[in-house]
């Protein structure tokens, strides 16, 4: 009674105004509500984005022979190329080389011997020539020796400050947009959404959650052994320099399977490195996405060349087209590709 | 109108009739209200769940300074011993044995070879005298050299025919009673509830669900090797015969950061091979629980010497009660034991 009188004075006071004001704001909500209505307002239009809804409506209409149970909905993603940029070079390569630079005072001997002389340099064509053997000196140099606990600090500060050389933005901020609304609408109609990488799971597991909304339990990556130790009479867990496991091409499915258990219905990639993972989700029996994202974009992106050594995109483009999977062509299906 | 008419009609007809069966539905619905109002019925009064429902109250209260985000509620439980028996051995043995008996038509040699022979007749001292290495021949004859979806099937094969020595039902009925109810109480309570078993993780996985709830995603345990193989154009994933995990006493807490990337705030376990599981587990800040199942009820299930061998709880023991950990009395504090 008190809100009807209310209502009543303010109507009186002001009824133009009042009038005015309610348009307005119908017009707002219906506004809203029509963005809204489009989980994927990033991706233009056309037979990628088509195929993507396609998909998931059918998996989730009870009433139709290609629902999956909730259970059941288990979609996987690359993380390099697929949910975040990786060019110049992969991102936990910034990491590793400014983490040789942290270290180099602690190591004097470091500016005489190769490859960190090369990092120190950036001599690009030196650390090349250290080649594998190089490479993995300087993994274990930077990404074993410490507690998990230590390095998560390393990784979350070192996110803090580092910058793309390109964007000047930190890399966190060059995640694809698309695949966000992607991620955020494949939650929303019950999957469960998990992160398969090459790229260090305890690299990753910092900040997934807080980027991607994928908690550290639901991302599989490549690691080093751990050991349990008792220190000052504290458990803690070192990293030893030492590879317990490759979750790169065909360990992607093993990886899926060690951590996972269950085949996904759902597959997302960017490289050959993919190719065994999202195989591996095509064999199942029933309704399945294969996606790969496909670099076509120099200019708000970039455009890679398939046989490029570093993100080789060959043989899974080949099998995508004769499979008929969904080949995402960035420059014509993303309206936008970064958030910001 | 016309359901009050039927009402009046109804009460007209047979008056005392109708208001004495609505006071029995009343009592009945008040009883069923009581009954579902514990949510641990199968656990006696006392110190122990107490001490179980305080932690739960505390850390899913928001206005305590205990209370613990959803996501940070991670719960893990050991298998054997914790969840289910693990008597007169742990049951992933019946299973083994049952398996060299299934595969030895194709292996005549083992009646003459050892630690086969054994197994093949019941000579558990043979056995013995076999050791470590022995056993492990016989686990990777049983359990490598196959895809993972035949051993599912077989798994799952096994279960719906073997039947306990000592209680002649499939093994799967013998898991404990008041820890299904005390997983749904968690679950209820918003924790991801995680098996954290020395056991083989496809051993569990095929069944985990059906049982406790507990999704394969979220089952870590020991395993073998596997190796992505492309058979007859279909990719495959072939257990190989190489340890790749073990998943037991300091294994456990690299279990735990490999496959969930979180410190637990809740542990359970009932053996010297939990210990570190429930160190690790107490060394993080904030509110904790650690128990351990103490088996103590010769008559319903089993009394274990803390100092045998093969179960053994000595140290774990010692450490809980100079903690202060939760130590279950099994006989004490469990009204029922089984489901059936």
């Amino acid at each position: 009674m008190i809100m009807k009188k209310n209502w009543r004075t303010l109507s009186r006071r002001g009824n133009r105004c009042f009038q005015i004001c309610m348009i307005f704001l119908i017009v707002v909500g219906m506004l809203a509500a029509t963005v809204s209505a489009d989980p994927l307002s990033s991706w233009n239009e056309g037979q990628t984005k088509q195929a993507i809804i396609k998909f998931v409506q059918e998996v989730t209409n009870k009433s139709s022979p290609k629902y999956v149970s909730p259970e059941q909905r288990i979609a996987t993603f690359d993380n390099d190329g697929t949910l975040w940029a990786e060019q110049p070079i992969p991102f936990q390569g910034f990491f590793t080389f400014d983490r040789v630079k942290a270290l180099a005072p602690q190591h004097p001997e470091w500016k005489e011997r190769q490859p960190f002389k090369a990092i120190l340099e950036n001599d690009m064509k030196a650390l090349a020539a250290a080649g594998e053997k190089g490479a993995m000196e300087i993994i274990m140099t930077t990404h074993a020796g410490m507690t998990t606990g230590e390095f998560e600090k390393i990784v979350k500060d070192w996110l803090t400050t580092a910058k793309h050389p390109r964007f000047k933005k930190p890399f966190t901020d060059l995640v694809y947009q698309p695949m966000l609304e992607l991620l955020a609408y494949f939650r929303g109609n019950g999957f469960k959404t998990y992160i398969v990488s090459g790229g260090g799971v305890e690299f990753m597991r910092p900040w997934s959650e807080k980027v991607y909304g994928i908690p550290p339990e639901q991302v599989v990556g490549s690691s080093v052994k751990l050991k349990f130790e008792m220190r000052d009479g504290k458990p803690v867990l070192m990293r030893l320099p030492e590879i317990d496991f490759i979750d790169d091409g065909p360990g992607k499915p093993v990886g899926i399977q060690k951590f996972i258990g269950r085949r996904p219905i759902a597959a997302f990639g960017n490289s050959d490195g993919d190719l065994q993972m999202l195989q591996w989700t095509a064999a199942g029996e029933g309704p399945r996405l294969m996606l790969l994202v496909h670099h076509t974009d120099a200019e708000r992106e970039w455009a890679y060349d398939p046989q490029s050594s570093m993100q080789r995109f060959d043989k899974a483009l080949d099998e995508a087209l004769r499979r008929g999977w969904t080949v995402v062509d960035m420059k014509k299906d993303w309206k936008r590709v970064f958030p910001f």
